[in-house]
């Protein structure tokens, strides 16, 4: 199915940051066809944008799609993960709780534009199903962890269970396979290696969260008198393969380090600031080249599912931090969200810009709200004026699953199932409150 | 005519911030008549709001509304204000285009949830008329500046200007005209005083912008060895009249001023952040007890004109400033964006929370979209998940003026005709980019 899209502000985000104000895409389900001011293909289905902006459908480097039941609980407890987000979890969430949340999740994602993630979680094998249905792009990573977990009754359980799983799944056009080691302070570093040699036989990614804790940092320092991407490094983990989540508390070494191996970040700047981090030294890690994308977070975390918030963030953040307006122009921050992200989970060749030969992973924005006029600057208008409830249109793999700013699965449905499933969470969740 | 709410989680944000998670609340067009689990009046009106969260409507303390044409123009320009907007707007603005614009601001903000702002701007006789026809409840101040503006042929010429428009409005139950000298450092002291004594004996307040700028800061310290805050206060300026906005470098001896002399704060956030200019002492200001409200200052600097944003970036930046999670939990920032706003204008008496015998300004914000489930906290859905184009019904004084996520006049219109009145702002403002 060939499906033509005209009258857009077209973004596409290539080489040349090219941009037709009044522009033309086509595309099928293998790959894009044609970008630029107006073409002669024929399409199946042709869609009239309005003026609105056609873009690379955004990539959220790091997610756990299955807390949504986290969300809204909580938020500005002290220390909230270790005293209240793990022991909920251990006690409350199960394979059915965490497919359904994930599917919502997906829905959320998909209608605010994101259409690839990188998730690390529980149940791998069973989101690699929802995705496969639902049509979305992603990288799973199964979470390895020095405790039992959800999914794994023995420490570090989630090793043997995500090398099966990645086994058995094998290669998919969409969705991707792989091992997320927690975190740097939750994992032996003969377990990362472990992961890391598998990770390389299967050509994935090893997402972990560094750098991110204050707690973190001093227990690198006071045992191996290393910063935790130092070790890292030390294990041989630090490479093309590895994928950095936050790297808030990351100094100048650290980066040097980062940018010498080639590993990516992913900058979750509103989870981070939420939770009274920091922020991380993304000015300088750009300066470097080091592939950064930008991650929501959890939904108990970030809250949102989307980017924009994030966009606009991204350079509030920085240009205060700096005390510079002209810093991350609105344009740097649309190519964090769009080909930076892909270059982050070195899916740069496939998706991340609109380009003849890409695959059509590609968002419109409608302009018809009334924070999207005027626009004289496309680039401004998504960072400063947009919100994820914009999104009219997007594209996975050249398929319709976002039309007219509903999903074509059935929201409602979902919502209502994963409402059922919640009733022991929501119990649970009481219970622990009530010990904080 | 008599409108009931039923099925809403109600946030009062009364003194004991009293919440009904299944309430009803029962109004009419002079005042709220019922607040509570459920009312046994009768209204011709009925409206479920199926779980969503009924509070008051939101108070945007600090707008110049009638700048639209100038969003996502230059956005990250350095020194933008001298060298790109001051410029476009001596050159380019008029009535016309400053009512025209206004309108649509006015619509921006009612489906924002606003229901009350404080603006800074000229034409104000106009725009108070557009503020009656439109039903929105506003206080609106004419700019004074140290050089002709474009309503004012000569220096300080608004004063004159306001005061005449001042004695022309008289009261009006939703309408409050009154003088903005536009910065400390654009206006002489004897013009402060002057509009001071205006301001007294009409009952209203003076706003101005203080202590926003650097060179603001250097002038003052340089050429009067005080402060901008100071400075105000050695005039007799700085009183219960006073509403001063960003306060991004008042220190500690400015906070204790304000806090004795009782004057109130607009506290910017969003565009003091994206315009690299830091983050205002929030912390001490709310711990002095110093009223202070959220401003979205003008789309130009914040862009969007709504405050669901800046609640979120209060949360993210004093977190984050004072790396610190628990800081400002949700409910209070909610207050800030509510009744604290209202005591910042001196309307906490009528407006700001949700009690009997206050006026009827609330909004209703939908919980159907994603990023709204699960909610255990309304508070926390409000700061971390929700979005302008949440709200879903707005009441000011008991009318309806945003119905089912539309407001009541013609949007398209209005849109309409401002865009074609912008032809000669946008030939000026390619003329000024090209001298940057």
């Amino acid at each position: 199915m060939r499906t033509k899209i005209k009258n857009a502000w077209i973004l596409t985000m290539n080489g040349n940051m090219d941009e037709y104000p009044c522009g033309e895409i086509v595309f099928d389900e293998k790959q894009i066809l044609y970008v630029g001011e107006k073409s002669e293909i024929q399409a199946e289905v042709e869609i009239d944008a309005k003026g609105g902006i056609v873009l690379p459908g955004m990539v959220n480097t790091h997610s756990h799609a299955s807390m949504i039941p986290f969300r809204s609980l909580q938020d500005d407890c002290p220390d909230r993960l270790r005293r209240f987000l793990i022991p909920l979890e251990n006690g409350a969430m199960n394979e059915e709780l965490a497919v359904l949340s994930f599917k919502y999740a997906v829905v959320e994602m998909l209608m605010s534009g994101i259409t690839c993630f990188a998730d690390m979680y529980y149940y791998v094998d069973k989101l690699a199903q929802a995705c496969d249905e639902m049509g979305i792009r992603a990288i799973l990573g199964e979470t390895v962890y020095y405790e039992p977990t959800c999914d794994a009754k023995e420490a570090y359980g989630g090793l043997e269970l995500g090398k099966k799983y990645m086994d058995s799944w094998g290669k998919h056009p969409l969705v991707t396979l792989t091992l997320a080691p927690h975190a740097t302070n939750t994992n032996e570093g003969t377990i990362f290696q472990k992961a890391m040699e598998i990770v390389k036989e299967h050509n994935t990614i090893l997402m972990t969260h560094a750098a991110e804790m204050d707690y973190e940092m001093k227990y690198f320092k006071e045992t191996y008198k290393l910063s935790p991407i130092e070790w890292l490094d030390s294990l041989g983990c630090l490479n093309d393969h590895t994928l950095l989540a936050h790297c808030i508390l990351a100094n100048e070494k650290d980066l040097v380090l980062i940018q010498e191996k080639n590993a990516g970040v992913s900058h979750c700047i509103s989870s981070n600031m939420k939770a009274g981090k920091g922020i991380a030294p993304l000015k300088e890690m750009v300066a470097k080249g080091i592939p950064v994308g930008l991650g929501t977070d959890g939904p108990s975390s970030g809250n949102t599912l989307e980017l924009f918030s994030s966009m606009r963030l991204v350079a509030q953040s920085q240009k205060t931090k700096h005390h510079d307006r002209a810093l991350f122009p609105a344009k740097e921050i649309v190519k964090l969200a769009t080909i930076e992200g892909a270059r982050s989970l070195r899916l740069d060749k496939q998706i991340g810009s609109l380009e003849v030969g890409k695959q059509a992973d590609l968002i419109c924005v409608s302009v018809d709200a009334p924070n999207m006029f005027p626009m004289y600057d496309a680039y401004s208008a998504l960072v400063y004026s947009a919100c994820s409830h914009d999104v009219k249109d997007v594209f996975v793999a050249g398929k319709h699953l976002v039309k007219d700013f509903q999903p074509i699965v059935n929201r409602k449905k979902i919502r209502e199932e994963l409402s059922t499933s919640m009733n022991d969470f929501r119990r649970i969740a009481k219970e622990i409150e009530k010990s904080l």
